[in-house]
């Protein structure tokens, strides 16, 4: 049922040069790789699509399923910490740990549903906080934040103007009447990461509200929210986070806008669920932005998989994420005299996440030829192939063995 | 960790009645209980609050993480059906299993999120396929649905008037300005069924569009959307379609609203996600209303508990369940004599779900009691102590041991 690929493909085999394994010898994250299962005779690099699963996962899942679910079963809401049987505060437990990954302090973060219905929730908040009805975003944003503004925006009417600008341009478009900025911090396609600090304080001084989509940031490296002041934010809990297949989100709500009830207004974020009071009361912080019961399951993983996280230097992981995307960009860069291959990744550190991208015109073949030999990244439309970097799993010697699958498969696919 | 309980209550071992034991002989779904792992020395009465675990969904939990996530990986999403990698299909596949039990055509269904959530997916459809501006529901509807229109009607402006009346009373307020009436068909707290076609019918004849939540229905005994000719509806994954805890939760949509736009609209409800395009394009049928990435663990757990469903007749399962409720009242009858505990529970089979609650002064230390002994079922405020029965995993010696253990506690109580 596992996809069958070569167990040892040549570019695996590769002798990797000593400046790279004397990097990963002196890798101060190196021991986090044990934390994770992978599979063999592959390279993965696409976490930030699908995060790794962290070994303990599995374990976890057997308990909530055997243990609270089948024997405690209803008491398992309620039984609380004497018991370890504590489904009620689960969610506020997982936002306590995302938190400190994202700059922000654990009462402004809820987590549950998708990044798209948590995307609904804040838009609705911000567009409740002001006068004006125009939202600025990213024309090449990720879909789903683009969705989402449509949405609300057809059920009111379609008072606002969503206004879709190049993200270069994002900076001149930020007029007096802009009353919310939509933006992902970090573009899915090209890896370009935003000045968040300086759109933020631009926004700000502007009167406009903030939403930052986190999907591509959080886990990858640090992230201030509350140090750039930020209003609102959203991120998704299986790319970095490494949660599991539609993994939770999380939604942060700066502690200023408290006050806004929530729109998707649901009974767990009530302040006392089990009063079951006909009117909404909300609970105190952004547990009012958890909206129905949690998906227990898929919480239990997200909760088990930030485990990973408790003992990592942010500054660390960044350090060695730009060390990993660094050097996959200098190995491919002979390829791209060679071949039809464009880097599209800012080369600057400070303007770039944790991925490289390219641009092919075969991409998608191309793409498709690397998953078939085990090299797997991810295709994105429309000639883009991206790859993706997770310091906690990845050592210098993959990216040697990266790059070296690329140019194996490009020379390939060429004929030469 | 899990809860300590007496592996041998004396209510347990005491001996069951012949004409009970000749009804257990002759239940054509005795067998269905093998399908369910229930703990020793427990009765578990709330299968209405969190459905038991059907024996398969650990196995199926293992496979999903250790295979398809942490093997396979990304290629779950897309892979196909020929790996049995589909992750992308997985909700219309649970979609389609749930179909039959709600009477819906399979593409007017869609899994995922919470009810909450798809409470304010449906009623935003609603809301804006009427010019009238009054909502109808029951005051004590289940809190969610409530705190769903109040939070919707926020967004509006609080344009609409939220109608909440007693729900004996619902028929006489179906006034010509309503234009969407919301009720549970089965309340939470008595049991009481209303009776869908009747109101469902009334309401159509009126222009009132209809939102109907299912909670305490599906599984419980057939639903028949379509044949009542509602509207919308939404249900619960985790109560009698045993899905686990928070289990996702499921929408109908009727045909003839398809051609409203979700206004929740995400990537994994567009025609194309893949294509990633800018402008929302909405996925044929009810799949629109999948509104981001759905958590593949949770749906994978209901995916498997609805395989209990595949052969069971319906008719048969509202048969024994109506015996199951009918059997506990009778035995508790003479203790409504004796003790302050009154029948909420309408005794006549059409008006009644799958529940038998009663009202006693000291309800909540009366439960606690009841669950210290093993006997679980729940308590509702202010004074309702309420027995889920599930005719998948329960027999008549379960009810005559249920009755049993309550006189028991009740006759402890008091000391006699």
């Amino acid at each position: 049922m596992t996809a069958s690929v070569p167990t040892q493909p040549d570019w695996l085999t590769a002798p990797v040069p000593a400046d790279l394994l004397a990097l990963d010898a002196r890798d101060p994250l190196a021991h986090k790789r044990a934390e994770f299962l992978l599979p063999a005779g592959t390279l993965y690099l696409d976490g930030n699509s699908l995060g790794a699963m962290p070994a303990a996962v599995p374990e976890r899942l057997a308990r909530v399923a055997q243990q609270e679910w089948a024997q405690a079963l209803i008491r398992s809401w309620t039984a609380g910490a004497e018991m370890n049987l504590d489904w009620m505060t689960l969610p506020d437990r997982v936002a306590a740990k995302i938190a400190p990954l994202i700059g922000a302090r654990a009462h402004e973060v809820a987590v549950g549903d998708s990044t798209s219905v948590n995307l609904f929730k804040v838009l609705a908040a911000a567009m409740r906080g002001t006068e004006r009805r125009v939202l600025l975003t990213d024309a090449d944003n990720f879909p789903t934040d683009l969705y989402a503004a449509q949405g609300i925006n057809g059920l009111l009417g379609d008072t606002w103007d969503l206004r879709r600008v190049p993200g270069a341009e994002i900076g001149q478009h930020l007029t007096p009447d802009v009353g919310v900025l939509l933006l992902t911090e970090v573009d899915y396609r090209t890896g370009e990461r935003l000045d968040m600090a300086a759109l933020t304080n631009r926004a700000r001084e502007n009167g406009t509200l903030t939403i930052w989509d986190l999907a591509h940031s959080a886990g990858a490296f640090p992230v201030d929210l509350n140090g750039c002041g930020a209003d609102f934010a959203v991120g998704c809990g299986y790319k970095y986070l490494n949660g599991g297949p539609g993994a939770p989100a999380f939604v942060f709500v700066a502690e200023r806008h408290h006050h806004v009830p929530p729109v998707l207004s649901g009974w767990m974020g009530h302040a006392d669920p089990f009063e079951m009071a006909r009117d909404y009361r909300p609970a105190p912080g952004a547990r009012r932005y958890v909206v129905g019961t949690p998906q227990v399951l898929s919480l239990s993983a997200l909760d088990t998989a930030l485990d990973v996280f408790a003992n990592v230097d942010l500054n660390e992981l960044r350090r060695k994420s730009l060390s990993l995307t660094g050097t996959f960009m200098r190995l491919m860069e002979p390829l791209t005299a060679q071949f039809p291959l464009t880097l599209v990744t800012p080369t600057e550190a400070e303007r770039r996440g944790s991925q490289v991208s390219y641009r092919h015109p075969e991409a998608k073949a191309v793409m498709a030829r690397l998953t078939g030999r085990g090299l797997i990244g991810d295709y994105r439309t429309p000639d883009i192939l991206r790859f993706g970097f997770t310091p906690l799993y990845h050592s210098h010697a993959d990216v040697f063995r990266a790059a070296e699958g690329v140019a194996a498969t490009l020379r390939e696919g060429s004929g030469a």
